[in-house]
């Protein structure tokens, strides 16, 4: 049977708009003064703000999606940047694919 | 981006469940007087039963499956019996594992 917290990680347009975002960085958000986009990840205060969402509702988000493994979080001075976890990522697709 | 109309029908237990219960309905459910259950499906009523839920509870779980292409149901007499779409549920499974 498929994992349901991850299904339920994905079951969320905000969460789905998030991961998109993040596939290419660079693309969806300017350049940051702390912490490279690509290298580093994108800072959630940005994600918030694209997301038009307030701090704490985009850090659930981003909470869920990390402990579902599809991304991982980095702290930089006060901040967290977030980041796609490329072979988490590829595991669930897998899984997805697989039998249900 | 994915659909999230399919992965929220996914993102629940039972309704796991019932996907799983029906690629082997045999092995999971008893002979039918109505209705053979891998020709035309298993009986809603037996469903509820087995999930343990009421009957308009589990007629919520096979709506949401059915919507999303995953279920088909097919009327006998009073009673829906539902089967896998297994065509949609492949093609499901190459949306899940394609680009997100």
């Amino acid at each position: 049977m498929l994992d349901v917290d991850l299904v339920k990680a994905l079951a969320n347009d905000k969460r789905l708009l998030i991961l998109e975002w993040l596939r290419d960085p660079e693309r969806h958000f300017p350049p940051q003064r702390d912490g490279d986009l690509v290298r580093d990840g994108v800072c959630s205060l940005f994600i918030a703000q694209k997301l038009g969402v307030s701090q704490p509702t985009c850090g659930e988000h981003l909470k869920v999606l990390a402990q579902a493994g599809l991304l991982r979080g980095k702290k930089i001075k006060q901040w967290v940047f977030y980041q796609r976890d490329e072979d988490r990522i590829s595991a669930a697709k897998e899984l997805l694919s697989g039998e249900w």
